[in-house]
């Protein structure tokens, strides 16, 4: 097995356990922070490790300008280059290759875009994708999907369904023929032969491949999109995402849709849904059964001074902190509160020092660690979360 | 006594020892890295304690305008302010408001001139200076001297000279009435009184005050050099710096002035040569005789991608790196060094990502503190520095 769920406790739909993967285990239900570019911005790898964070998720499309994958690859793939030793998962770069609005054109065969880098030319298909992702060589890799679009009409989002599954077979037909060449496999094979333990008896992760996963579409339609959840499971996976929401659609038909999509996907395989979201909604999703979720926002929202507190969320450019002396969040165990004032991070802010994105970057992701370590509890304990939902 | 050196070797003119502060004791010769707005930009208070930094400099021009001194003196000082329990030494900010060609109006009162980032109108004379400094509550403060532009005709020199001598008497006079002032004494006497702790016999920080430094000026002219280190050494400091110098003067010249001020610098005090250098002259005037030194080298320079080894300077940028999987200074024993390629350290520069400049600047950091723990123990060893100075 590639990569698998290890389910220890339940309570209702809501799991807690183990993601059993080639590089680690890691606690479930997890949330994954974004390294676009091979790093979470600001925050070095072990400070990352020391934030309990096992597993990161990398951006295909943008690794895949820069540095290229023929970097990575011969760098012995991206755990490698990255001096990450923990679990990566890659998405697909369809989400971002749909974003380039005036940049892309979709065909059945794939997506021609111009990079947003320099425009130079670029194509991305299901196969191309898989070859890609493989090469960087993240434990956890994605199907190449169409995210659909919010609004779409019945048809247009029907067609966008059809799409994403056709390109789930093809993506498995090329990930089952190519698996073997993911770069550290080849790496620890050769450090294995030359070590003179090849027939080491454990198993080793030289026996191991990565695990695809299928993604479940069909926009805002319910029975779309147990449509695709079917189709997706026919085609089989070792786990399966809920992609296409958070992109605009309000945020009741958000959770309609991922409530009922839910029903539909397999109960002893791992279920990720795609780039959501508040610390409110991670805690929901990870007690409705989600098992993975991933969002660029407790890093971003950092960088633009937006920190979220066991208090509610905090702007710290207001003129407010300028000599407030208490710490961030009083309530909060991290690096951050237990050493800086708000007086202090106002001013970083205010001054435009890096200091201020690293310092609440690793605020904003203990924060986000924190909330689902909670959560894990409460769903080993049997516990209800009556007063965990911070204040918005 | 506030400040003191205790000389624990020597050789030749070269000394090392412990500059013995208020907040801690500091081993000399010591690089000061430069936190200009009360943070070293990118890198977090507790790295550069496992860094080994014992004293830090700010940027009294650049703290007065932005968070002011107001501010820092209500949080309780610099050090309470930015959690840095360790040393900090302020310049007088005659250096910055000099630079500011175009906005400034210098007299005997003082200076006249207008913020960089928004034009607003201000006044720093002596006694300003010192206030300032004393709200800010830095270990060592500086006199406020006017730093003399290369090339000055003999006129000017001197003329300059004199205003500095002026100037570094109202400074002394100033200081001496206020020093009592400083407000991590009164936050101590408050903190000690209200422990009950008033009568306790070890000294304690609120018996302590800032210490502080005349600064020698003169231009290029040796002689003139002599005459500003006697007549401020007639106002009499606990410690002397050479000011004025790497203003665009020959490297050459810099030395002749460096070697021939020092001999008319009394031993026993702490010895400061501003704005100095790269890795080699920092090794080449700790070994001349100079205590302290400070330069925004280092810091500068990591974010700019250049890189100092002990093979030379390295520029991370050149896409010769762009695959390799050696260690930036495969001698180096820094956190940088130990787990990341130039290969990524060369993609997060070229794909300008934060943590370029954060593990850029923590290697740079880390060759400059190893420098100076080097030449410390060759003065203690008495040996010649045959092997030392790096490759260019």
């Amino acid at each position: 097995m590639s990569v698998r769920l290890q389910i220890e406790a339940t309570r209702g739909s809501a799991r807690t356990g183990k993601l059993i993967t080639p590089h680690g285990e890691v606690e479930t239900p997890v949330f994954m922070p974004v390294g676009t570019l091979g790093s979470v911005k600001g925050v070095s790898q072990d400070v990352l490790e020391e934030l309990g964070v096992e597993i990161l998720l990398g951006n295909t499309y943008h690794l895949f300008l820069r540095p290229g994958v023929e970097t990575v690859r011969k760098m012995g793939g991206l755990h490698r280059f990255m001096s990450w030793d923990r679990a990566i998962l890659t998405d697909s770069g369809g989400f971002q290759v749909f974003s380039l609005t005036d940049l892309r054109k979709v065909s059945d065969e794939g997506v021609a875009f111009r990079s947003h880098l320099d425009g130079s030319p670029h194509f991305l298909s299901p196969e191309k994708a898989m070859e890609v992702q493989i090469g960087l060589g993240a434990d956890i890799i994605m199907a190449f999907d169409e995210c659909t679009e919010y609004p779409a009409d019945a048809a247009r989002a029907r067609a966008s369904m059809e799409l994403t599954v056709r390109w789930a077979g093809r993506c498995k037909n090329y990930f089952e023929e190519h698996k073997h060449e993911v770069p550290w496999a080849r790496t620890e094979s050769a450090e294995l032969r030359s070590a003179g333990r090849t027939n080491a008896s454990a198993p080793t992760r030289a026996d191991q491949t990565q695990a695809l996963f299928g993604i479940v579409q069909g926009g805002t339609d319910r029975e779309l999109r147990r449509e695709s959840a079917d189709r997706t499971i026919d085609i089989g996976f070792p786990g399966y995402a809920i992609g296409g929401l958070s992109v605009g659609e309000p945020r009741d038909l958000t959770r309609d849709i991922v409530l009922s999509t839910l029903e539909h996907l397999p109960s002893d395989q791992p279920r990720y849904l795609m780039g959501v979201g508040t610390p409110e909604e991670i805690a929901h999703y990870a007690q409705s059964g989600i098992d993975m979720m991933d969002c660029v926002l407790p890093t971003r929202a950092a960088r633009h001074g937006l920190l979220f507190t066991s208090e509610g969320k905090l702007s710290i450019k207001q003129a407010r902190y300028a000599q407030d002396e208490s710490a961030l969040d009083p309530a909060c165990d991290c690096r951050v509160c237990q050493r800086y004032s708000r007086a202090y991070l106002r001013h970083l802010y205010a001054a435009n020092e890096l200091l201020a994105q690293v310092l609440n970057t690793v605020h904003n992701l203990h924060y986000y660690m924190a909330t689902m370590r909670t959560v894990r509890t409460w769903i080993r304990a049997g516990r209800a979360p009556a007063t965990f939902v911070p204040r918005k």
